[in-house]
């Protein structure tokens, strides 16, 4: 960002996170010495194989994988998502062509699910509640005996909602089916325990842990198989070819390594902040509501609606007071269409489209949600004089 | 690479590049400043977002694109080679089923093909004479009306050779079908020119012009549809889905830029130690030969066999005296198999096992050169006086 002399805070880490220096430190050898191709036979190819497993040891860790090999390297949580589910779903074909998720996932496990339905697959997505939480009933009924493939995300990074992984796990496994979770925004935020959760396939991003972006992984269990979907030279045990990103890769390692080691600390510092800010938006303005789950919420999310206005405007202001938020997922920004996340949980168009999405990350302090509790009451009330929704008892 | 006191000369740069310094320096603003998602709407997006515009309109000049929006960013060669042959294919599968190939594909190409057979395409892998040349009048032929894409390398990393792709062109495009180049190794090393060359489809690495791995792109004609790969938020024109690599992508659009200033000088440069390094081998050794076109012929590309002796052995020695080369292309060295590219040139089994690739880069000097042509007869003097296959009266 070009340097002003308006103050700007940042907290839209949902949709992108600043690389932490002491990741940065530790790729930059792989761009100028260790620029070797791990397949190679040679010193500069052994070094980056040596860092790759290295790197993959460091993410099993974070995760309590089973071993290192069951990390799979790809471009990002999109690919992960895509790869789980029509590398799973096309393998299995011959077993059942019925794929359950939810109806809050994000687009790349939507669209990837969509798209295999020109293959002969259908799609169920199962309902939440209010919170945005499964309907574990529901989803119990929609898992029948052509289903081998159920995905559902950790944590939805709109919402902040956590699901109980755990028991979704038992219901999908004692259906027979496979679990894939997409753990893109709570991997790094919360302890994800893929032994302990009971899950086999994970996505995991690695903007999200603040490492570079352009590189993900996927975590399969070590007895499953799946079809590739980039096929080539045969790397990460052929599941995914393509020469590996090495100095993203690393970067990814020591992303891992860190939040493994401070995550608890940090996350304990981000409720405080977040539930300060929550109840500074909710209670001194009318007719504001939260949006996800008050507990089971990552410690990352605020996000609120105040109903009579639409939420462009409100980030529209508070840009210009150097406040830099969202009004949903990043991912869908482009088709103005209210979240289909938020509408999931019952709400109206209108009331999805006031929403106000705050992403809190390392830099941010309390003093950042000072600011932004003291600037958004008078936001609202002139947006709400000005909108032609608003009751004329509210307007001032 | 850790320091020691022995010299290090890297001459594998078909397999992997350093990442030039004014590339990492555009980088790095984007990791710790800029690292905003292209997807919002805020100023950190936008930022982003014109960043993105400017790389692609850095890589659309360099191959003399129609218009930057041509460019669509992908994660590296494979997956460009991936989404350009399965896009394609999958896209026009009612017009036809047959792909033709060449038979000195990079294996993300052959492989490409490969995996579609189960979708019911199939594929014909065209012949190359003893140059590594594709023999036109074969491709004329192999191309039927089932027929609606070709692919074609530009120039094949491993022997260097560079086709006629203007010729191959015209005869794809009079039998009506579309014509794919992968140009990974070719691109930043001679000029290149979609338009002249009258490519509908091109494979661009970032890598192979000293930028970033983990980056690729592919450039589709303005009027040509694809089908995507990975689906999701509907980034590159929902053509490839994905939160943008952004800090790469930057840097690639720095390679492209660096690449079309200074190519030209460059490749005068590498020439005349290619030459001198091939004359220096062949010339003195006995039973020694180029494989690929001595001057249709990639800038960085020594590829040379030894008749009676192994490929890995010479690499070993090589490697004891700080010299890094190949045998191969590194993406195929999981397999130990001879390359399908020498045995498509007609080299039988045990002269492709004698193959030694040296692929120069902006470090390598003359100096570099002349070190290796002292070397290298000693070696091979001393293997071949250990192995059976030698004549008698070639032994000392």
């Amino acid at each position: 960002m070009t340097t002003n002399n308006i103050r700007q805070i940042y907290v839209d880490h949902s949709a992108g996170k600043p690389v932490d220096s002491r990741v940065v430190a530790v790729m930059l050898p792989y761009f100028k010495v260790l620029y070797g191709n791990p397949s190679s036979f040679h010193r500069f190819g052994q070094e980056a194989k040596q860092a790759l497993d290295n790197s993959r040891e460091d993410i099993s860790k974070l995760i309590n994988a089973e071993k290192p090999e069951t990390i799979i390297f790809t471009s990002g949580a999109t690919e992960s998502n895509n790869l789980a589910i029509k590398g799973m779903a096309i393998r299995n074909r011959q077993k059942g062509t019925k794929i359950v998720t939810s109806a809050i996932e994000h687009m790349s496990v939507v669209n990837s699910c969509k798209s295999l339905v020109r293959q002969g697959f259908q799609t169920t997505f199962s309902p939440v509640d209010s919170y945005g939480l499964l309907d574990l009933v529901k989803l119990e009924e929609n898992i029948d005996e052509q289903t081998k493939l159920v995905s559902v995300v950790y944590a939805n990074g709109e919402i902040g909602t956590i699901q109980p992984i755990n028991e979704i796990s038992e219901i999908v496994h004692k259906k027979g089916a496979y679990l894939h979770v997409d753990a893109t925004a709570a991997c790094g935020q919360i302890p994800v325990d893929v032994n302990k959760d009971g899950i086999d396939l994970m996505t995991i991003s690695c903007n999200d842990m603040y490492g570079p972006k352009g590189v993900g992984a996927l975590y399969l269990k070590d007895s499953l198989r799946i079809d590739p979907l980039l096929h080539g030279g045969g790397q990460e045990r052929g599941l995914r070819s393509g020469t590996e990103n090495v100095s993203s890769i690393i970067g990814f390692g020591k992303a891992a390594e860190i939040t493994r080691l401070e995550m608890r600390s940090e996350s304990k510092r981000l409720v405080k902040i977040r539930d300060s800010l929550i109840q500074g938006l909710i209670d001194p303005i009318s007719y504001t509501f939260l949006n996800g789950h008050p507990k089971k919420r990552l410690p990352d999310n605020v996000s609120v609606r105040f109903n009579f206005i639409e939420g462009e405007s409100i980030l529209l202001s508070l840009a210009l007071s150097g406040v830099f938020a969202s009004s949903g997922s990043a991912c869908a920004a482009k088709t103005l269409q209210p979240s289909h996340v938020l509408l999931a949980m019952g709400l109206k168009h209108e009331e999805a489209h006031g929403s106000l999405m705050i992403t809190l990350g390392r830099q941010n302090t309390q003093k950042d949600a000072d600011y932004i509790k003291e600037l958004i009451p008078g936001i609202i009330d002139r947006l709400r004089n000005m909108s032609p929704l608003t009751p004329k008892e509210l307007k001032k």
